[in-house]
């Protein structure tokens, strides 16, 4: 084969590089030991060692082989991720919770299973999907700058388009404005779930109709942002009303933190809805979706949690299995965690109509809302 | 911890399911073997016995420990996309290149390390990322149907947004025209790579321009699509339009074709870009792109593969480190798989510029373009 030669510049320069053909190699694990065994002995060192520490606290290695497969699975994904984070300076361990429960202790590591990534003085759980692609693409959100800049109209439109997202945005003098300062650190304190932004230009400050250090709060799918009151703001007052206000009446489920997006229901209630935005019939399902969220943003207990079956294409033959639906349509129903009882609401009469229809989509959606307005409130 | 109840419905009854709280739980191999060894006597009764069966063409297994394990890897992607599919009746069986040879030969088998599909008389070649997400997605994808049918406005807000994808769109008068049929048989050809939608709704139609049994289509990243000529088409005049028009003057790499669309170079040329579509920055970038791409795309032989990082996040720290850029930043450059002597190109006049104002990004473009017409043309 020709050898090929590669000319990649960073914005300004060509620069001819030899390159075999390798541009699109996927990194297999080199079989060198990189995750640390933590004890008492080594976690001090490692954490100084590294600009950031990733520590995975486990269970006790249990006796049955089917267990201890999945942790050495478990083990093969921290290696590989340490293996292609080499570069950046990220060291990576296991802490068990029995035999390391002093230094668990020490360190604030409470829910097993979890990872815990150690940057600076901060510590940020990782509750998601423990796949090696989940947790690097994490790990490069966090190395990231805490605040990303808007300049110009284009780049709004780049923030307008991340409506899944929570996000704030900030108009300030400059870099060097201390309300600037107060709004980053504010930042780094939900780096990577909450998005922050600002812009020091009067005409991006103007469309999104922002007075100097006045700061707007997005809740996801919400077409209208939320000022934080009080403005200039400290970092404790920005870190208390996002911590008030972050929970969200409708959200995609995503990857990087799905367990802990399901596990924070409110008596136990959520909304599931399941819909492939790609697909035209997931596409409209999901704008009405939208516009119920928005309707019931009041209700302060109300989550309703959308799951594109396209971003967990192996849970998807489970889910239908379990669930007893065809996720090739969008679905939806209730999840509660309390009513053991459970009970049955037969919508048999609807039952030969297209409830898709958006009409009776809407009718549907409101049976579920009163369902789960007389279970919460 | 309390144990779950689920109502989930298929859109219209409330389905009460007892669950543990297992909604999530990703499936874990169970160590069962399913991927076949395939040989002379058993291949026939397995492409019988299954509705869809995934053949993997293989190198013969090497004597080095490190590309034995790779090969137990890919196995093992096998295995765990063959338990999650069994409910879908989908087999899975593995082809040596050099022992297999014959059978290889008579099922048409022709690159080592592709995945080649076997669904009713068609053979569909995998040649993107073997992740069992990426297959499992592929194999989803595969069993849809072949055409979606856009019923209303809002479907076809969905159909507009597709911008990434090489798509068709017939209008004619119902399912039963034989005009659809051809349509239909057409898609089946091309599925899941690139995407059919019909609609059988004068008002959809309208919007379209489309008149009854003509078909438009969608180049990836342009504005305007184009009236395939001489309605209504039989499958064949179908088949061979797009056969010819198919290979896009931009496109994004994807997991499920990345390896295809990486070799797939005209005399070895293509302009590569990487951009995070999230990031404002990236986002700008990208749409300076596109605005290139369309005033170019008159040129047939021009190539920009854009990249998106966040697609391959295991990859970014080796793109980094080989090409010594910053994938924080957008960044650009050509690849030339025939030209080994390379050559310098001093733009060091540009450097302290910010080459991502508009205006020079342009001027940069042109100098990439000419560039690569003078090593093409």
């Amino acid at each position: 084969m020709l050898s090929l030669w590669l000319f990649l510049l960073p914005c300004i320069n060509f620069v001819p590089q030899a390159l075999s053909e390798k541009g699109l190699e996927l990194p297999q694990y080199d079989g060198k030991d990189r995750v640390l065994d933590i004890n008492d002995k080594n976690y001090k060192k490692a954490l100084k060692q590294h600009s950031m520490l990733c520590l995975f606290y486990h269970e006790p290695i249990a006796d049955s082989k089917e267990l201890q497969k999945q942790h050495q699975m478990t083990e093969l994904v921290l290696e590989l991720v340490a293996q292609v984070m080499e570069e950046k300076d990220i060291g990576f361990g296991m802490v068990d919770s029995h035999k390391d429960a002093k230094i668990a202790k020490k360190l604030g590591l409470e829910e097993e299973g979890s990872m815990y990534v150690f940057k600076a003085d901060r510590v940020i759980e990782f509750d998601g999907l423990l796949s090696a692609n989940t947790l690097a693409e994490f790990l490069l959100d966090l190395l990231e700058e805490p605040v990303e800049i808007i300049g110009n109209a284009l780049e709004l439109r780049a923030f307008d388009r991340m409506e899944e997202d929570i996000r704030l945005i900030g108009y300030f003098k400059s870099e060097e404005s201390e309300h600037y300062e107060a709004f980053k650190e504010a930042a780094e304190q939900f780096q990577p779930y909450i998005k922050f932004f600002a812009t020091f230009e009067k005409s991006v400050a103007k469309e999104l109709s922002l007075k100097l250090n006045e700061v707007d709060f997005y809740e996801p799918f919400m077409e209208e942002p939320v000022s934080i009151p009080g403005k200039p703001h400290s970092e404790e007052e920005l870190v208390e009303f996002i911590t008030e206000h972050r929970r969200p009446t409708l959200r995609k489920l995503r990857a990087e933190d799905m367990f802990e997006t399901w596990e924070d229901d409110i008596e136990g209630i959520h909304i599931v809805a399941f819909a492939e935005e790609e697909d035209p019939d997931g596409y409209e399902f999901l704008e009405i979706l939208k516009e119920v969220a928005r309707d019931n943003t009041h209700l302060p207990e109300l989550s309703i949690v959308w799951i594109d079956p396209d971003d967990f294409p192996l849970l998807i033959p489970y889910w239908e299995k379990t669930f007893k639906v065809d996720l090739f349509r969008p679905q939806i129903g209730v999840v509660n965690v309390t009513d053991e009882t459970g009970a049955t609401h037969d919508l048999s009469a609807a039952s030969h109509l297209d409830i898709w229809e958006s009409d009776l989509c809407v009718f549907f959606f409101s049976v579920l809302l009163s369902f789960f307005l007389t279970h919460i409130c």
